[in-house]
């Protein structure tokens, strides 16, 4: 069309509104189909959607209950063939009898759903599309069902908007996959609505807000109808419809780490870090990931850390699950606080005796939350240390491996130098670089491995598994997990490469073979060029470190059992069934 | 001391209990006191403080309430010297009776408070410090008090911690800046204290949960009190403290943009970007600045946008708080979402009105949230565009000039490349770089300029003033803004510098010069070196863009004045008195 310059700006009003019912319009099918039919302009179809949703409801409904024998019934009468559905689906906890009624529901009547599930846990997540209710899939974690949803998406039955950070995810769900429904869980739920989600919030009040203030429908199974909610986590008027689960939700331990597993290598590594970077960099403010490694460093707190006198120094303000094995460096005082994104089964009670290091609700349990906990872990700590599966020689990682595709989680956004920082600390700014106004400081981004995984697998390779995957399954990008231009360290059995002191590309990659061991990385190091790294301060060994590998035991380990851990925590620690072995 | 390898776990566990009490225990005040004084372990110093406090004003609570007239004595009482108070201080809504309550305590009772005070706005924020009742200062923005703020500091009456930006400062809430106590402002607050924050929700909810659930106090100014709040923000049980106000609390327009103002320089670089940015680009998903020139894209999609054929197909949906300019765009049909940070004076009514656009609750009106609309403008979109005061030869830019310390507040969150990103989009895949397994998009970070501000100041100079300013506030780097290797277009009134496509230094510098104008940046372009830089494709002039510059006329301007956009909005417009001309 022409646009007349000079017209009165009413009649460019009225051209306007002319347009809407005649030209494309950009939004869900709700929107399109009834502005383009309507006969006047109307701007709230999505409220409109919904209440006629929850008239067809009506009958099922006892104030904002429906009983869980007609959950099918209720669930293929609120949606719609094509609806954005938003599943939880998190890292931990699992709205499984939701996800499980609606895989069961007929394909004829509801299909074409797009699937927003950040972390595809369940067979029952991909069951919804082998079962073609679902053929969209946005998600970002795939962990136990990685190789499934591989084939799936060779074979076309899963097309997948994108793979994200949870964060990411979530975000979108705020500009471009604002959900319909949400299928969330909870603990309790009071005869209003109101929420207490327990000690796993997780992404609950993300997915609900999104999803509630955008004329969405908000469904939520329960493990339990009470007269009072111990503390709200999500008011009643952002919830429509609960059921009562005929089973409570599923929740996996996923952050406990059995002590027993750890070996002297993983000791090793945990003293160098301890030293070589810890107490170097003054790092008080940090996340773990989940390995054994890290796992190490928190045992070893209480013993190596307290001898070298870094306590109060270091490892003060930590964001991470409750894990088990920091039991014991918070009771030797190591600990200021923890910021956690979800909980973890078996902590409950210690964490509840524990209210000046976790944060808890007046009810005294843990709140968590994932976005606010990602929100600290990339802005407000210092130091992101996790373990790969596979490193390149420029110290590109990813555990994506040979037909398995298992997405990001949370570990980009936390291991990456944040650009959008703008506040300084003393771990920060001991990795000053650049000059004039570009002088700046940097996080500290720590890779730990071994030179080989279980089975003989090199940990360092020419070239990542994520390159090829990537390209079967159509990606635009190969999915990398953590870029090696954010990382600082990469700590192996053999020394720490210290990447961000390199001003080439060549001393990177040969600071990084220098401690790779024999892989095909390693291969391409000579014992030459790793003592001018070392005299340079690029690659640090034990003995470098003062660090004596005669004492990488077990018996440095300040619990070596789960047993241990309950001792540790007085007796408030129960671990899950499968952790007992007494 | 010395760590006896091998000891058996249990003689582990008590050595270090002893310990606990002979020597040094990071964490609060509160903590090391308590544990160090008392004769058995204790771990909920925290709450025991707050009850304690709780107890003290007791007899001043009628149940959450407390009466405005004896507002100084519950302060008073319920502060202790050295606390960490989080005062809100938003970018908008303000706190200002507790604020102006606090600063006319008795600095001999109370004294030395740490503040977190995310937008220092009022005068009130820095009498604390001159009134001696506070000493240290945590913030992320101090626009209004940018002059002041810089003496004070010089004077050493304020101590900084740190300057944040926004999510920086909320993300040390949770990890090394827990608030003991919150000062926080809403709209109405029901009996048993459950809020209601109207369009303005902003900061309040993730402060709330920062001190709610670490064992600190949360206490509320609020309008009105209501039998029935019409939605819940924030549960009662987050919350301790409620007050009527004498007055409601002070909220500013910050968003509004006279388009009176909008001249022809603005509407050039508007088509500029429209086509030779987000038409290119296919930018769908986007976060605008607030200045005049962003505002006229806004106020040109309806007219220059719907003759290129562009509706649909950019700038669907948005992140940023309700911009009136954005009014002509949403009622012809061009937007689809918009996600706010915070509420925009005026606009209440039109956006309960827009419930398909906005985000709104049952109650119909707005649900802001700065947190998560910084993680959709970070995470979530493709495009950041603003405007700076300062540029240099390398890109970098500042809002600090000489003499004002006005922080970072939210920009530098959305204007950088956000490396945990890991989702495709096809604006993101259209700067593509890398290869291997480094391939990857990049988010557009665009800035906009005119090569002069008003009163003849260059806005690209050898060196910025903050680098400067930083110096004498003895900051560890400078107060950049944006920097500019985060940069990817700079928009002015001579063309586009694209500066993503530089492959050396050299370029990039070259192609700024190139629209950089008479300014002493510019001054170093020449003729010859701008044609090179167009035909590689990295400066745009307008005819290359095919844009006319003889069409950039306010007759372009969808609206010309704010009683054009009420005149839009069908009369649910409903501008604050000083925008008001007739």
């Amino acid at each position: 069309m022409q646009f007349g310059i000079g017209y009165h700006v009413i009649n460019v009003v009225h051209a306007n509104i002319d347009q809407r019912y005649s030209s494309f319009m950009p939004g869900s099918s709700d929107n399109k189909d009834a502005r383009v039919s309507g006969s006047a302009t109307t701007w709230s179809n999505r409220r409109a959607s919904k209440q006629a949703r929850l008239e067809r409801i009506a009958g099922f409904m006892r104030g904002v209950y429906v009983d869980s024998s007609t959950m099918s019934e209720v669930l293929e009468l609120l949606l719609q063939p094509g609806d954005r559905v938003a599943l939880e689906g998190d890292n931990q906890k699992q709205a499984d009898f939701l996800a499980t009624t609606l895989a069961g529901l007929d394909p004829k009547k509801i299909h074409d759903l797009h699937m927003l599930i950040s972390s595809v846990s369940l067979p029952t997540h991909l069951d919804l599309f082998e079962r073609k209710l679902a053929s969209l899939l946005d998600f970002a974690y795939s962990g136990p069902q990685s190789l499934r949803i591989s084939q799936l998406i060779e074979d076309g039955v899963v097309r997948v908007g994108a793979v994200h950070t949870y964060v990411e995810l979530y975000a979108r769900m705020f500009v471009d996959l604002i959900p319909k429904v949400a299928l969330l869980c909870a603990e309790q739920a009071d005869e209003a609505g109101n929420l207490f989600t327990g000690p796993n919030t997780e992404d609950t009040p993300t997915i609900a807000e999104a999803t509630a203030f955008s004329g969405g429908l908000v469904v939520v199974q329960v493990n339990e109808r009470v007269a009072r909610v111990p503390r709200v986590d999500i008011p009643a008027d952002w919830v429509d419809v609960v059921v009562v689960s005929p089973d409570p939700y599923r929740v996996e331990p996923l952050f406990t780490r059995d002590p027993r597993h750890i070996g002297p290598i993983h000791i090793l590594q945990a003293m160098m870090v301890i030293r070589g970077i810890y107490e170097r960099h003054q790092v008080t403010s940090l996340n773990h990931g989940i390995g054994f490694n890290t796992a190490a460093i928190e045992l070893l707190l209480p013993t190596y850390g307290e001898e070298l006198g870094l306590r109060g120094t270091i490892a003060r303000n930590w964001v991470l699950n409750p894990h088990p094995t920091l039991i014991p460096a918070i009771e030797s005082g190591w600990v200021e606080s923890v910021a956690c994104f979800g909980g973890e089964p078996g902590m409950e009670n210690y964490v509840a005796n524990r209210p000046d290091i976790f944060f808890t609700g007046r009810d005294g349990s843990l709140r968590s939350n994932r976005v606010l906990a990602q929100l600290a872990g990339q802005y407000g700590v210092d130091l992101f240390i996790g373990s790969s599966l596979q490193i390149d020689a420029d110290a590109n990682s990813s555990t994506v491996t040979a037909g398995r595709l298992s997405g990001f989680g949370g570990a980009p956004n936390m291991g990456h130098d944040p650009h959008g920082r703008r506040h300084a600390s003393p771990a920060w700014l001991s990795l000053l670089s650049g000059e004039g106004v570009g002088l700046r400081g940097r996080k500290l981004v720590v890779q730990v491995a071994e030179t080989f995984q279980r089975g003989g697998e090199p940990t360092f390779v020419e070239s990542l598994d994520a390159l090829e995957v990537g390209r079967k399954a159509n990606f635009p990008v190969p999915p990398v997990m953590i870029y090696g231009d954010d990382v600082t360290h990469v700590v192996t059995e053999e020394g720490i490469a210290h990447l961000w002191r390199a001003h080439s590309l060549a001393d990177r990659r040969d600071a990084l073979a220098a401690i790779a061991g024999v892989s095909p990385v390693g291969a391409t190091g000579n014992a030459g060029t790793t003592e001018r790294l070392r005299q340079d301060g690029l690659v640090s060994l034990p003995s470098d470190l003062g660090v004596d590998v005669r004492r990488a035991d077990r018996r440095l380990l300040a619990a070596k059992t789960i047993e241990d851990l309950v001792a540790w925590s007085g007796g408030l620690y129960n671990p899950p069934a499968r952790f007992r072995s007494w």
